[in-house]
């Protein structure tokens, strides 16, 4: 959608450098920006594409503007006001109301009228689907589920029952939510499968990666906290609880009924083990793992990164004799005596 | 369903101290439980919980029973007893034998009667359904499947073909079963697609978490054995075999035609490299990667817990400065000598 | 399909020892090969199995013929001329042109007339599917798609929007391309969702695993080059570039803007930090995790193989303990002055 330089400062709430009557009608790079797209600078390391740009208009923030070749947005904020204008110049497509008539809709089920349900999508008895909801092709949504308004289930999702979205949710293709947690119970004979009788309840402005699963509580629910952002092939196990705000990468895990604050963020592949607590805003680095109750805020960190495979085994061979070593300090430390 | 303990204590086998004609129709922690819940002490670290539950009866051993202010079902194994009462009083739903109208169903499979085959399921050629089968909406059976009695594919299961269920087995939602193994073989032009003819053969019992993969075998069939309970978002390569009442948690990897012992247990993110052989009863805890044969049962590890940053910043910087700590240690043994 | 060993070694440019005439029609290992099987050696830790073999023709180098006890196919690659060997004997299964009644398919697509559209697949707007291409059950081709002729999407696929594939790609069940990037904005009040805009690139002679996901690009596309090979439930994020004839096994991460070169391995589990750039000819070992440019071909790690817990604890205690072995060495070092 095409929008003025001058529309786009009075909606944001930007100081406007330039002229206002200049229209774009596109978002890109600094680099790959053309003379109607709407481009933005947030990190500096990309000061040097800036001098170089071809775009329309750059948000940047005021310290930077003197630098711009082209017109300016100055907001504090550049990339979360890009955010903004790309979707407002760029809109999601919208859907036609209605029921696809492949769709297999249970009697008990209640769709809002302004709800868009999908080929082959599939709802089940009792649930709640609620205005402006888009289901897409091939969703499953079993029993006893209530999606709330304006929320996105893209493709091939699947809830299995009890899971409750809140508003304006964006679940992406190949998400299972609710499927049984993984509870076992030893016996003489082999494993007994304990019932896994909870659901899963997330809160508003969630939005679920590709092929993320969430299981179902056992007893109580699962629960994912408004504003939480989870990445693709992440695993939420039973009984966990995430709160506001916390941010996870692609492959993160979370053991069973960990309890996670508000605002923390796990870089990818970070995880935590079971049953224990993780404070407000922590933050894991890749691949770590939280092995026990977190109270204090902060960065934590778990790997090591890749080296040349010959340095990296002298080491390891290092740390496998490190008890000699000891050995050896502690008789030099006797004859020094 | 409502039960009295009197009927509880006979089916299971339990010593009841209490009421015999009290009803319960619910379960639920210790914490949350009410008048007419049943809950269990199987953890002592909840010992406290007992003190103060309002259920109608608490699951426990002897040694515990004294502590319970409610009436006690006094059992050996408090974990199993409870899993055994909870899917009594609350046992899964029933599903109406019969295909969906909108099912596709290849003329050559043959399903049982009293199988519930979903909305949008589709069966090939050859398959057979097996009495009392659940197969949820949007799964696909490929050909020459043999799903045995009493199976239930969630929802959006994919078995692409040549694979055998056993009896009562559970497969969630988004797993694949019988995808292609990873077979590749080089050449000055690229890689060449190794022709993946194996199928997956598993055995009665086992359970297989939302979103795991196992891949077909490249000649014989990749095998799971009975009992066998794998969690989400696992992958299983080709030729694997794991062995009777094995335990994989979340995010478990083991690569190709690595063969894994009975009753192991592999704790999330846990791994195996390919083309070894795992005893019986080994246990990997979390993230734990196997490279060679195990030969001995015990407990094997090679993670490290998570620290603040700084710290373990700085133990990264030592590890990789060994070699001069080495040095500096040979330096003084010859100043000694 | 039965083939003479006179017609397999003219197809496949293979030096025959043994009667031309002969048929085969079947493939297997060395140990369960029969009369009428062709085998093949290329692991030479499988020789004694070669002396054992009861197949009817071993592929195997020249400087193994004279071990072979059976007719030998004389090729400097076994293994991958036993893979077009292989496809000859065992040809994937071939399917009927059409599109299935219960297929819904967009008015502004456009579908080849060789092409099979399976059971409740979803193809969108505008899509594109080529000659001869598998579009299997259940998968979801979302909006402006691209499908080159031969490719085999095989079933519960989804394409989100915008994705190109080539020539003769494979994609396994569960995969998701083209799903949004991680990409949000943070702002005092939470996280604001940064439009994904770009779509995704994916070349010839791609394979692409069981619940794999590709998200789609912020701005520009992500692309995967022609000949990658990737494994199961991988994760490749937006705006990733991965080099012609790459090869990713199992549960590989690489985080967003990375740029991969050609012809690299990365191992189970590995994976990239964000924004780097890997030069061609880089092989990552099993778990390693590059965090930073690599500009030197050669093989990188960063796991530990695991212990029995004993050992491993101890290391990881003198490993948090290397501080003060640091104190104590320069003690010594000062008293040795």
């Amino acid at each position: 959608m095409p929008i003025s330089l001058g529309e786009l400062a009075t909606n944001f709430a930007c100081e406007l450098i330039g002229d206002p009557d200049v229209v774009v009608d596109d978002v890109a790079s600094l680099a790959n920006a053309g003379p109607s797209s709407l481009s933005f600078l947030s990190n500096p390391a990309n000061m040097q594409q800036l001098s170089l740009t071809k775009a329309a208009v750059v948000i940047l923030r005021a310290d930077d503007a003197g630098e711009s070749p082209t017109a300016s947005l100055v907001h504090e904020n550049p990339y979360a006001c890009y955010a903004g204008m790309a979707a407002l110049i760029h809109p999601a497509p919208s859907y036609e109301p209605g029921i696809h008539e492949s769709a297999v809709i249970a009697k008990t089920a209640r769709i809002a009228a302004s709800a868009h349900i999908g080929p082959n999508a599939v709802i089940g008895d009792r649930s709640i689907i609620g205005e402006n909801v888009y289901v897409g092709p091939g969703s499953v949504i079993g029993p006893d589920c209530v999606i709330a308004d304006d929320c996105k289930l893209i493709a091939n999702v699947t809830l299995t029952r009890r899971v409750r979205i809140g508003l304006r949710g964006i679940v992406h293709p190949g998400v299972v939510i609710a499927a049984d947690g993984f509870g076992n119970a030893k016996t003489p004979d082999g494993w007994v499968k304990v019932p896994q009788l909870g659901g899963v309840s997330i809160g508003d402005d969630v939005e679920i990666g590709a092929n993320t699963t969430i299981d179902c509580g056992a007893l109580d629910d699962t629960v994912i906290e408004e504003g939480v952002r989870i990445d693709n092939l992440c695993m939420i196990a039973h009984n966990v609880r995430i709160g506001a705000h916390t941010v996870m990468a692609a492959m993160t895990g979370i053991a069973g009924s960990t309890v996670i604050g508000k605002r923390c963020l796990f870089a990818g592949k970070a995880g935590a083990v079971g049953h224990i607590t993780i404070c407000d805003d922590v933050v894991v680095s890749g691949k770590g793992m939280i092995s026990k109750d977190i109270n204090e805020p902060g960065v934590y960190a778990s790997n090591f990164p890749a080296e040349k495979v010959s340095d990296w085994n002298r080491r390891v061979a290092h740390f496998r004799r490190l008890d000699r070593l000891l050995d050896r300090i502690a008789k030099l430390e006797k004859a020094a005596e």
